[in-house]
């Protein structure tokens, strides 16, 4: 084994960036493409997404939501057509311009949102309120040039993602539909990933280019910074307008429909990561990891083994009976010592080892990845390792919230925020709405207004930067 | 309701192409996307899709491939490196030129296909004979320009596809992989879409451009022409060369590996759409219908509907305890009879009618899609609902098998051929293995070798062409 192959080189304090880079890598869930700015999933990395995308589709199909495709391709007279939104994504645009040997006319852009080809499709579809509503979702690759650094999941300009577009009869309908969704998000972020959001809306600065408001997660990472988790947005009749997506009522009159869009990214696994990860290396929490229990056999000799490998084969299929995913790591020619480090890399969330001394004792050693802890089972009692893995699923969210509440501080002394940010975390200030006084903190202190809590509207305090009356208490963070 | 929306115009025999076309959007499968050559897919036709991908992923999965993702661009030098392969490609190849307003230096490609990606990729992960085999999967799409009609499904510039990328540390291994894929393949689209299929080699001036050799799946549609189902290549050492997918053995020499590259597209729903599609529409296996039964309850006053809709609901939890995916079409303002042609062009396998009639006599009239035959059931013969969706799947095949082989004819005589080709068909006819009568069968026939069967070779017959000796036996036909 080469050098890189043996761990993380450096603590998640003290590096966060490159320890977070060490660990994409080196528990082999993605790797640098040849083209700066893509990345390629190997199978553990593409497994959680598999897995996170089968949680979603059973969520969204409970909820009357059926997925479609679209084509990568949009073209350029197509996407100018709401100009706000065109505006918005057109700078980090990739274009087609021919075909082998021969130039496009109308030039095709790779899709960096489909809003402008899914209403294309909507208006052809839907005539009257029968049509309604038509709530579909599209799982597919969004395409958005990045010139900074490339940063695996967080920071690509090709990334896996969803991308949910409804239409409604009613204002109120498609509303509902936007807090729906944001709520099937949350919940499917914390019971899945272990990850606390905080949910919101966005400023109108900070709102996606098109919507009548976006609502939005955004969770905080351990270096102290926001990061976005998901937004769904209210479209109104922005869309519906310039698209003609438009249906007949019952008493046979037409009106434009309502609408509302949202997505979330591969961006989920960047979070996770971040969060849960520690000096040695990756920590998955048990619901979405490809592996949930590892068993490592001890043994140095053939009488040894002869002895370990049945019990081992054994409580495999007790395991494989509740429906654990598990793996035996019966390679010869490496230590067990080298094994443990090596599936505490990938973060499999619990080991079991086993050898000739468990046997005697009719036990085995259970070693839990989130809190490294070992402790002793009985060969009875295998079953609950079940239980076990809901513990840690259960106890990793807790962690995960206790951190998060503490990096978040109520402030509202601009003096003070100003000394605070540096070290990062989230800070309820209470703002009077105006976006100069948003802008200006912004270019003062790197923050912006991250969300603005639901519930925190309508308050009577003093902005932060200009004293006047506030009208809510968003959050202010610096962010990915 | 507007007049194209009643049902289809055509019949099968008479206007196949208009028939085919009707059926795909009649049936909300697909429709036009806005750029030529491009279609967009509605819920039922993703759902069939979806239903494919899930049983792929599970055999895959337990012959030990795992999925990936592979971003779509692909830089012009790296694509350039297999020069044949390059070659073949190049004419059809999307480019990118542009991200934003900047040029961008070595053109990207949209993925074609991803073997230059993929290998490039390999050769950082592959170290050693622990690292082997490799066997990946990605389901994702490729792009080649079409320039001739769109047809949705069977000729479209960018299409749904999986493509499995192995590496093997022999070369007995990797042949052996080409022939257990084609067998997956064969077993899924006999067993889940009904549709029979003839596998072989493709002829060298036929394989796939960087290929050792190609191992394909052929079907006969019922206009009498071949469409290629699926193929699966051994690559030898073509890529792993230029590519340096290389691995030390145990002794520590270094090799170059042994690779496979295989695929299968959406092409298949078009295959199961005209294999098995009648002058009412579609005509859906049940294995992959996204309704397998579709209850129409009948009533024309509220005494009546009292009566049915308790039984229906009691009739529908029935079915959903068998696992059976089951839907009551209470559409208020819609006739029976119109439920009847709407469920039929659509074309799920089981319509179940109940009727107050039907309530006295203590049972339901069954309409089974593919034959259109109705019986009746007792009510406590439900369940056996199951057993004749899997009866109608066993037919469907069987039925599809007869027509395949009365479509296929043994010929010797070019002159008869020359006749016999107009009608459409595979023809076993002998070759002498020259790509010269290869060519001039096609020019003047327009007929190609599909494939070359396995144990056809070898043969001392004369070639249908030349009058030499035959090496073997081909499938000529018309294709796709």
């Amino acid at each position: 084994m080469s050098k890189e192959d043996i761990g993380i080189t450096v603590s998640k304090k003290e590096d966060f960036s490159e320890w977070y880079t060490q660990v994409v890598l080196k528990a082999k869930l993605a790797d640098y493409a040849p083209v700066k700015g893509l990345i390629v999933l190997r199978p553990d990395g593409y497994s959680i997404w598999e897995s996170l995308r089968n949680t979603f589709d059973k969520k969204f199909a409970s909820n009357g939501i059926r997925n479609g495709f679209l084509p990568i391709l949009i073209p350029e007279s197509l996407l100018g057509k709401e100009q706000k939104h065109f505006a918005g994504f057109n700078p980090e645009v990739f274009w087609v311009t021919h075909s082998g040997d021969n130039k496009i006319g109308d030039r095709l852009a790779l899709r960096p949102t489909s809003e402008t080809l899914a209403y294309t499709m909507y208006s052809k579809w839907i005539q009257s309120w029968r049509d309604l509503p038509l709530k579909m979702n599209f799982w597919n690759s969004a395409l958005r040039a990045e010139i900074k650094a490339t940063k695996p999941f967080l920071r690509t300009s090709e990334f896996l993602w969803q991308e949910g577009h409804t239409v409604h009869s009613t204002q109120e309908e498609a509303e509902e539909e936007v807090m729906k969704i944001l709520e099937i998000y949350k919940k499917t972020i914390e019971e899945e990933l272990a990850i606390p959001v905080t949910t919101g809306k966005k400023s109108e600065k900070e709102k996606f280019v098109g919507a009548v408001y976006t609502t939005t997660m955004e969770s905080i990472m351990p270096d102290g910074k926001a990061l976005q988790m998901g937004t769904s947005h209210f479209l109104g009749q922005n869309f519906s307008k310039p698209f003609e997506v438009k249906f007949a009522d019952k008493d046979n009159v037409e009106h434009y429909a309502w609408q509302t869009s949202w997505g979330v990214s591969w961006r989920l696994i960047g979070a996770m990561i971040m969060i849960h990860g520690d000096d040695q290396g990756l920590v998955l929490p048990p619901k979405i990891a490809p592996i949930q229990v590892v068993i490592v056999p001890i043994y140095k000799n053939d009488e040894d083994k002869d002895k370990v490998l049945p019990k081992v084969k054994e409580i495999r299929k007790i395991l494989e009976s509740k429906e654990i995913r598990v793996h035996v790591d019966d390679r010869n020619e490496l230590s067990p010592g080298y094994k443990f480090n090596d599936w505490e890399l990938k973060g499999v969330p619990v080991r079991v080892e086993i050898g000739p001394k468990d046997i005697e004792k009719q036990s085995v050693v259970i070693a839990k990845r989130y809190n490294r802890e070992k402790s002793s089972l009985d060969f009875t009692e295998i079953e609950k390792i079940s239980t076990i893995l809901d513990k840690i699923q259960t106890n990793m969210l807790k962690t995960a919230s206790e951190q998060a509440k503490a990096n978040t501080i109520d402030i509202s002394d601009y003096t003070e925020f100003k000394s605070k940010i540096e070290k990062g975390g989230f800070f309820n200030a209470p703002w009077c709405g105006k976006v100069e006084c948003e802008e200006k903190i912004k270019e003062e202190t790197g923050a912006d207004i991250r969300l603005i809590p639901f519930g925190s509207e309508n308050t009577n305090e003093k902005c932060m930067y200009c004293q006047e009356q506030s009208i809510s208490i968003p959050i202010f963070a610096r962010g990915y």
